[in-house]
């Protein structure tokens, strides 16, 4: 891959895909978005059409929507903007159109439920051998659309993969960062928006800003435990995909994540919070609680999380547990 | 120093100083709040005065309130509480009438301007050989204040000192956890200061939350760096006294030097911006420079705010220059 224009695919047309491919537009590539609904294909396609997903914004003229999976067979590369939870799925279907050399960027962040699997090993798994990267960092899809600064993060174990990627995707305002530490990229994505619903239920129980930056500086430490045991280097836990991205998400309520744990401390049962929509958070909590388990990670605030999301424990004794620690030598 | 009642000493009776004198007599202690003016002192001994730093707040009971700096005498530890900038005269003061063992723990976050220095080694060289801690951490005062969950550091060179005096100090909703690392906290206090004024200019530009969680991120890089090239440990950086600070700080119109980089955000002068009142960040940022230059530690986050500061690039410029920095490898 070079600068050079080129064909970016982009699998998934929610709020973030569509950012992305009106980013990969702007950066001077030729983008195929593809979604599942043909109407909504069809309706993308009108020129002046807006997105259901981001109100307001209009798809570039060099975004093609398509609702058939094979036209992203003549793409550079591909990126993967589906549900965390569909990965397996997806990365199966683009496995019978796609070239084998043509890379895929995973987009979504979580773990696999069912098989604790890391998204990237589900990936692997399923298209053995082909070439793989991981696109995370802290991007509210909205900020993106707008054309607002944002800064993000690429990696694939090729370096000159994660960096031709990089800048193909980059435009005057997405900063795509390169890096070949993808397991630290996965994990801070898939992490964090577990962490995200205790800082909501924090806020929405009105315990203040001091206690929800406590909480967020004590889970990026169970988040570099985590990382550290999983073979993620702590520079990549540090920089956009981690601590970037867990400020973010813990910060505002335009998270999802952020905003179910808000319903939660506001009294919310687990079902209502959700309110029928995914909470990648909520899917991702067992998963990352075992495997912490697994390498005998300490990750308290994860395990509030998922002791609550599961019935075990109150929220009110989630906060207790999370709160009311003795006093001891930090870490 | 045991977990048994003692007498507290806090010298600066400002919002943090008067919010640490609730803390710690609710912790057990009887508390002498020392301020500078005994109009205020005496408006405090009414029993049931409201403070005019913390609206609403009453002084605790066992909160002695005095303007006369010898009744600290008698304290079996004094906090420091006035703006970092008067650190050396505060310091010279108590010393003349605390025993020399008696700890003085530092509570103001900065860098002593003109000589550069950190304020444990201003201290160091008023009251040489005398214990010296430092208290920091994400906590504004009105949390503190209202009872509302909060955990700080606390750190002393001598770790029995430490955890006697974090032990001494928490209660039921603040908590003191205590190091070691006297350098690591008094820079994590100083340093995000500085940034806080870097994202609130983000804020004020209306650039987004995700162009400020990337600021945030990269900014905490800064401090790492910045910490390690001056003797701190990497693990307080990412504890409660660099990160969880530097989050709070760095999240909220709530903190003066957030509030600040927002006024300069939204196109006021860096005068008309203080509007007259101490900004400490704005105080340390040249100090801060001048010290990351000494060793070569790359801060472009800080060096943008100090040239805002000192006029010599606009804000626009500064902006421009952080947002738009070629792709490149993060780290």
């Amino acid at each position: 891959m070079t600068a050079q224009a080129q064909t970016i695919g982009i699998a998934g047309a929610g709020a973030w895909g569509t950012a992305l491919a009106n980013a990969a537009a702007i950066a001077g590539n030729d983008v195929v978005l593809w979604m599942r609904s043909p109407e909504h294909a069809a309706a993308l396609a009108q020129p002046r059409a807006t997105d259901r997903c981001l109100p307001g914004v209009r798809l570039h003229a060099r975004t093609r929507p398509t609702a058939a999976l094979a036209d992203l067979a003549s793409a550079h590369a591909v990126l993967l903007v589906t549900p965390a939870q569909t990965t397996r799925e997806m990365a199966a279907a683009l496995g019978v159109v796609l070239p084998a050399a043509t890379p895929l960027v995973l987009c979504a962040k979580g773990i696999e439920r069912d098989s604790r699997a890391f998204l990237c090993d589900v990936v692997e798994t399923v298209r053995p051998g082909a070439p793989i990267g991981v696109l995370s960092g802290p991007s509210f899809a909205d900020d993106v659309a707008r054309g607002l600064p944002t800064a993000v993060t690429l990696a694939c174990r090729d370096a000159a993969l994660a960096e031709a990627l990089a800048t193909a995707l980059s435009g005057p305002t997405l900063r795509v960062y390169h890096r070949t530490d993808l397991r630290g990229v996965e994990i801070g994505g898939a992490a964090k928006n577990v962490l995200a619903i205790a800082c909501g239920a924090v806020a929405g129980k009105g315990l203040g800003e001091s206690a929800k930056a406590a909480l967020i500086a004590r889970g990026f430490a169970e988040l570099l435990r985590f990382a550290r045991a999983y073979g993620g280097e702590a520079e990549t836990l540090m920089g956009l995909s981690g601590l970037g991205d867990l400020v973010l998400t813990c910060s505002s309520a335009h998270s999802r994540n952020f905003a179910f744990g808000q319903r939660l401390g506001q009294g919310m049962s687990v079902t209502d919070a959700a309110g029928g929509k995914l909470v990648e958070g909520a899917a991702t909590a067992s998963a990352l609680v075992a495997l912490a388990k697994a390498k005998n990670v300490d990750m308290p605030i994860a395990e509030a999380v998922e002791q609550v999301l599961s019935g075990a424990w109150s929220l009110d004794q989630a906060v207790d547990a999370l709160m009311n620690r003795p006093v001891k030598s930090e870490h």
